[in-house]
């Protein structure tokens, strides 16, 4: 360790006390998130903050001696932004567990960061309100990690994504000044609206330690659940377009590719499915579900499939399974690299099948699963060894062009991070790039916050 | 002129021919929006782009000689922001009307910045669309100056504001560079969300040449309207807030205080409402519309309201007349100075006692009309004469004084523009408003975009 390293752990001890820790487990788990990879080295410490003021006293100390800062919550990415390596300073806001508000009048809460997303969703529905954000993870991700990814979910297709969601934040930038961006109330166009510009900024701006975020009355009437079957994904993918089309805004609507549910038949020891068998997981909420979920089901019929429905929420609980037990059935064949391409939801047919070709190209097999209301696609890659073998990385990278070639994006919902980083000027352009790497020196000029990560 | 100027025009004549206006009576025209205010002087010129690349070249001559440049769409802003004065170039996209694209099954179109609000609404209609953010201009409201400024309307309570609806924009920077920021897909997280950035940004970043936004199902079942008379403002907001609690989500829910009430029965030639009287205003839509409006009746009955609720398109038009009727009923008056807080939707009843306050204090009367269910209050100020006059002035900064303290916000949907920059600092404070200059100054090193305007 340099001199100046050696000083800044020192300061940041005085700081800090018990909140900065050393111990060598805790900085090995910090190499790593849930993307499957983890970083060459450990990281120079970890600040487990208690309060914002803690953020303040860390980043004024990395700020002094230049240290790169890492942002953490509950490390449960899957692009590597929070994945911490040589000489980082890590700041993890996962112990600011505190709701601090949840005013059911004016339908919003105010919590710290370490929040968990199904604990803030929980504790609003006791008011008759619910989070919307719910991205897969959200019985383990926390609020700041989720509006720092701008996460997704299953949800976002009726209720919007988590930009939509996030009303106010109390950031602290590089330097350790604390700044309040937006409003408490329902709109508001007071300057740049900072607040959307740190959603999905991945630690690059600035460490968020509270979140002002709309809450949304849980629709009344009964939840209708529709799991069918359906000849081929061709004819899932059109029929998740028909049903988007036909201007119904079912709560959920997901596809499973026929790679993928055989692997979840195997994982769940049950008989395999017919060959092309395409599973399409259809959720209607709100006072007219039952009628929404005929008329989807419907739609499902007029293109070969069918399926089964019910409002019992047991019984849809168990309907809800195969989707549940995709990643378990993936992680139990080995690492899993999970691409987020999103496409127009009318090319979602054709994205499918440009993945099989480059399945079949790259001789890699590539399940996939879609938030198809959304043409949000999950292309898994399952390798083994401990680094993504390149063959996949090239295949990886052909289905991102493939989705950019359709008017695509690289990422619909889990960012950027590390991982997807070598992709980014394809889509920004060099110029965008520059801009982007402008602003964020607006907010960091000594470029400390993230600086492995996405820009 | 000065040489350089002069240089200026002449290369902007080479480089736009006919595009570029030297017409006194458009330049001075140029001077004002719709705030009743206007610049002391006329501008030296204004580009009516016909294409992005009019955007351009203007831009590129600009950059040049640093010549201030005022974007500006249909000119209908009530915030100053388009307000060009002396040496100012304007840079008009009022003439760049096309509809490029509906696309119905990814539900989004794809527009030049001078289509007009309700005509792109009006075109999406035909297709079972529609286009949700609707302020009251939206018959003279551009696009693209809907989206510089963030404009809101009826139906945020409901469909959200403009930055919801804007999925990717066209952007031309200060320096002539074009860059497209954001996505067509429905969701997108590849780096820092510059779309996001450009709404509500005021012309200060750049010039949108082209949009590309998100249409929303016209929703199925009949639109049920109630107007109700409520015995005071103090029931009224009440009133509302327990509508919006109640988890019932209308796609208006208008407040009409009574000043602003008499003014328009006055206006209308009708008999003086009972003293005291407040007009709530409601629609609900959707399947559940006539059970919804029932549900928000009985609610404004047990604050001691009443009125009547109407399925039919016509009387439904009759009973919207009253709020149609507040603007021209306050220009029938003098000059208006509007103002545009926002408070937590629970805190309406408290701005309104405010604005009484204030009104008695400083003998100015400040008849007052909200879009209740968002919390966002219209304080209008009438005065005759071609400035405002001190005293009105004082009053509005009180009026904003009084939304702050109440955890409210300078503007919901009008944007600061020149008018309101006065109080910018106060809302965000010194450190934020240095941050947000860093960030203009990345899109903008020279300062030449909309100088005058909010930062």
């Amino acid at each position: 360790m340099t001199a100046d390293r050696s000083a800044a752990l020192t300061e940041l001890i005085a700081a800090l006390g018990p909140a900065l820790s050393l111990d060598p487990t805790e900085l090995d788990a910090a190499r790593a998130d849930k993307s499957g990879q983890r970083a060459a080295d450990a990281p120079l410490a970890i600040v487990h903050a208690r309060t914002a003021d803690d953020v303040v006293a860390a980043l004024r100390v990395a700020t002094a001696h230049r240290l790169p800062v890492v942002p953490r919550g509950a490390g449960t990415g899957l692009a590597g932004g929070a994945m911490a390596g040589r000489d980082r300073l890590v700041v993890s806001t996962a112990r600011m567990t505190r709701i601090l508000e949840i005013d059911a009048v004016n339908q919003l809460a105010v919590v710290e960061p370490g929040v968990i997303v199904a604990e803030l969703d929980a504790a609003a529905r006791e008011q008759g309100l619910f989070y919307a954000p719910d991205p897969a993870s959200r019985a383990w991700a926390s609020i700041g990690g989720t509006i720092a990814t701008g996460a997704g979910g299953l949800m976002c297709v009726k209720y919007g994504v988590t930009r939509e969601a996030v009303l106010a934040l109390d950031v602290v930038l590089a330097d350790g000044t604390r700044e309040r961006f937006g409003h408490r109330t329902a709109k508001g166009v007071t300057g740049l609206d900072l607040t959307a510009l740190m959603v999905g900024s991945e630690g690059t701006l600035g460490v968020i330690v509270g979140a002002t975020v709309r809450l949304t009355p849980v629709p009344r009437g009964e939840t209708a659940t529709i799991a069918a079957m359906l000849p081929s994904v061709v004819a899932a993918a059109a029929a998740s377009s028909a049903i988007m089309a036909s201007g119904l805004r079912p709560a959920a609507l997901e596809l499973i590719d026929p790679l993928s549910l055989a692997a979840i038949h195997r994982h769940l020891r049950l008989e395999a499915p017919a060959a092309g068998g395409t599973h399409l997981l259809v959720q209607c909420d709100g006072e007219q579900s039952g009628d929404d979920a005929e008329r989807a089901l419907a739609i499902i019929r007029a293109h070969g499939g069918d399926g089964r429905l019910t409002t019992d929420p047991a019984d849809a609980e168990r309907l809800l399974t195969v989707r549940r037990s995709f990643h378990p059935a993936m992680e139990a064949t080995g690492h899993v690299l999970i691409e987020d391409v999103a496409v127009p939801r009318s090319r979602l047919a054709e994205m499918f099948a440009a993945i099989e070709r480059i399945s079949a190209d790259h001789g890699v097999p590539i399940p996939t699963v879609a938030h198809a209301g959304d043409g949000n696609l999950h292309p898994n890659f399952v390798y083994t060894g401990d680094t993504v073998p390149e063959p996949v990385w090239r295949a990886a990278h052909a289905v991102f062009r493939a989705a950019l070639a359709l008017g695509g994006t690289l990422t619909g919902e889990h960012g950027v991070g590390v991982l997807k980083k070598r992709h980014l000027v394809e889509e920004l352009g060099e110029s965008q790039l520059a801009l982007q790497r402008r602003i964020k020196a607006a907010f960091d000029p000594l470029g400390i916050m993230n600086p492995d990560a996405v820009l």
